[in-house]
């Protein structure tokens, strides 16, 4: 598999209710449970670009441009950015829906970076050796 | 927009990573949380596609033909497969991914009704009179 | 003890009160989380009858005939229906109640199988052969 | 319908399977979770006894006597205890069941007193006056 | 280090946001969830002084004395008030505090026991034998 | 109040078990539950040193510099780091301590950006103007 299929096929998409057990008292999505929902979905989509054990290293600065009201919906979209030797990157925008309408519009963006990790949590390769020489078309790589 | 291009436009996924919260202590995931990730992601679609407040009617029989083990990744996938004059019916299928392969398998498959209803608890009418005459071309309708 | 006994102490029994972690935004009881709570305590009911693993199979067809509203209560209800050689099935009725009044009313049904399984997943026997002679005379075996 | 009927149609049962998201780095059932179930059981009774707003005025000196391993079931069953002008108590016994064996026992015993208020947070006599004549018979009156 | 800087480092504060996913439907603060929090604290506390396994054994009387909205703030403070042998107690003070106002005034106090326990559940002595002689300038011994 | 009292009594903290509940399958502290954590602590912050209502604008870069191993305590501790007109920004430090030793070292830091808005959402100042001329001397301001 070439890496833009491989890229193509992590994709990762979360919807998600805005129900009271995720709000704050102004009935808004609490923040923390923003943040929460953006590193799983990118959890998800390093592990499966990867399938590696990853561990989150780093987000990168998040603006929370709109509130984002109980009783809509968000859909959650992470995408790989970057792939680097031991570590990637991965971008996941969140936009909401209202539910009795068609509006939809991005509210968060974030940028997640995991390292892939073995056993003794030692930094491995990503990619095979052959595949990590057709990186640079696709992406600088992060850490070398 | 066409009848088949809102229902393409509906579908609705949703990652989740079988963590710990969502065990029993066979260390597979909970029939319960499946039932309920299930019911979430089908309200989403049926609210998606009526762009009107949906109730659960019934969900037909489910299948858990294979066990889901802790540490793996399930995707739910929601699509629209009937709808009728005042109700429609929305197909869930969860499939489980393993995080360190890319062997991926259907593992249950459910189908859950919801109502559309006005602020009075009554049923109202999903589509437009028009967008119901063509709609026999796409399924047959449920409730007519 | 007799099968009709053994059956009568496996009933299991769970109250919830519907506060707000449980309730969508238009405050009532969200479908899923009803199918959590009915899968939660047909899987007890399933365990006690037979103090063996149990696992879910399937659930049948479950019709939600009134809303629940956010500030009742809910009491679930689980017998054991049929048992058959290796799987059980049960009855599972949600009845709402008023905190404010003594009126009380069935709002959902619905009906659970269980597969005993031993340490490798394989199915095992629930009753001792003795036991399943006089099945019959309680109720149809489920898949003899 | 006489007291005794009343106290009696009030019991409540709350059955659980003590699965992860329940348990401590032990795996046992966490002290905390296990009050937070008391107080809800407690709450039920309390409410379906008096039908009434019920707020908790205290909870009694609660004994941890065995530890509730991982895997196990748990029924608590909250009784009125007392009943006076405008509070009550509610006795709630928590019984740990293996979930492989018929052994049952008792592990946790707990006291929770509830007063009965109106809209404006003033407490509100319990029980209709003539009803109170009787109250002796079934049990001494609390704060009267 | 001396007893009294051990007691002084074990403070144990936490704070919480009553948010709607732990309020009952009159919009205060569940009392089993206060519940839940007063033993975490505890909990942590006990574990801190100690350093070493510690389960609860039980709580005394806690009296609820003002309701804690929907939208304020609480802090929990957990000290450890007497030492024994085997075992310790607890004070847990949980303060509300309004958002909008510097407003603060205690509304729960609590006391819980936790016992030290080694691998085989057995009591453990909490101090060395040398401190154990300063213990009765602090606090008289609990169990000895 | 001078502005440094005030900064010093806002500061807020939140200790916590690493409990199943909040854990991956790896048995570390889930990414995405540390930064619900360090949200909730900055909000809490935010809100007690301005006593307005508070909105998360951004959160800058977290590096995640150690695992977090399930079976330790963590401690949050946030500070409000510099006021400006209508935001400000509030430093959190997650310290991770073993159990069963006084090992204690920082795990994550962050800084998180709220906004103080009025009931239309529109920003309003923080403070009065009085005490914002001697807001330079503490930390230079944001956004004027």
């Amino acid at each position: 598999m070439l890496l833009a299929d491989r890229i193509a096929r992590a994709e990762t998409r979360i919807f998600k209710a805005v129900f009271p057990n995720t709000t704050n008292h102004y009935d808004t999505l609490f923040g923390g449970t923003t943040l929460l929902l953006m590193d799983e979905v990118a959890f998800i989509a390093a592990t499966r670009f990867s399938r590696l054990k990853m561990v989150t290293v780093s987000s990168e600065r998040v603006d929370f441009t709109h509130p984002i009201p109980g009783g809509s919906l968000v859909e959650l979209v992470a995408n790989i950015e970057h792939v680097g030797r031991t570590s990637l990157k991965v971008r996941v925008e969140l936009f909401v829906e209202q539910m009795y309408s068609d509006d939809r519009h991005k509210a968060v963006t974030g940028l997640f970076t995991f390292v892939a990790v073995d056993e003794h949590k030692q930094p491995v390769r990503i990619l095979a050796e052959e595949m990590e020489s057709s990186l640079t078309l696709v992406a600088p790589p992060l850490d070398s």
